[in-house]
């Protein structure tokens, strides 16, 4: 049984496709998701800054869409490993209540003792972290994981999953599963 | 340079005095903050269970007392060494953004990067850590330190400190801030 850390946004949680989504409703301009390859987090929208107004906006981490199979594949995952969630989120106080209650609502077979919200990930321990950010995986003593995002596309240091039916390959899963 | 945990709870901010406080303005009693002494954690009172209700109320975390000494002596920690605020609070969900609100206020020299609001500790990896409860300091790796609490105070196991001029000669800083 290994100990394997999750992070939510871009990996649980499609903060991109909220981004896109929010961008739209406001601007009449749908952005191509792959037209934000190789930006900075949050960045490749029309209008630079934008996107840092939407993360500030209450309800906004409430309403992220789930990721694709990333339900099935974490459950399937705690029945073999030990599942921690970390998220980096002290920085906006206002996400802290809004990411419990979207766990709760999507992914209720997670216990609050298995949720850490934080800042620096420096001082996570466990054998894996699946994770979208450098600066997250750069520190980290286990095997690192990158999530492929649009930010992260050109990161050559990690070894690279695109899609939860990959995660669940990498750690073996059922057929059933990994697709 | 060493990483040290901080629990926040009975550590930096005295929850067993907001208790016997709201317990008096409640019911009129005075309970003394020794006759906690021995019992579980929030237990002791003339009507048990109260001090759970008191938990769950809106503004109980932000309101806390700060514990005396505590943000001296943790400011002069953070000069030599790499603090990390290691709080258990995701059982609690009101209570995340209250804390973060707390550390602002009280202690605002510590950076957002450095905050963890969590379930289980045993995710945490530092050099030491400072908690009142023999459930954090069990699993953990590093040196454990056990900052004393009514419900704690006939626990063996550990290194005790009795309060922050304690913490401040374990760790050796300035004979002025030890006292």
């Amino acid at each position: 049984m290994a100990r394997i850390a999750i992070d939510m946004d871009n990996v649980m949680a499609d903060l991109t496709r909220q981004m896109i989504d929010l961008y739209e409703q406001k601007h009449g301009v749908r952005v191509a998701y792959e037209s934000l390859n190789g930006h900075p987090d949050g960045g490749g929208f029309p209008i630079e800054g934008e996107t840092h107004q939407f993360i500030h906006q209450p309800g906004f981490f409430r309403n992220l869409p789930v990721m694709e199979d990333s339900q099935e594949v974490i459950r399937a995952l705690m029945e073999q490993h030990e599942v921690f969630i970390v998220s980096a989120a002290t920085e906006f106080p206002l996400s802290l209540k809004e990411k419990i209650d979207w766990l709760a609502e999507h992914f209720p077979f997670i216990s609050w003792k298995n949720i850490v919200l934080c800042g620096s990930k420096t001082i996570i321990e466990a054998d894996y972290m699946i994770d979208d950010h450098d600066k997250n995986l750069r520190y980290f003593k286990g095997e690192p994981i990158l999530f492929s995002a649009p930010h992260n596309i050109n990161l050559t240091d990690y070894k690279r999953v695109n899609n939860w039916k990959e995660v669940a390959a990498y750690f073996q899963l059922t057929p059933a599963i990994a697709g």
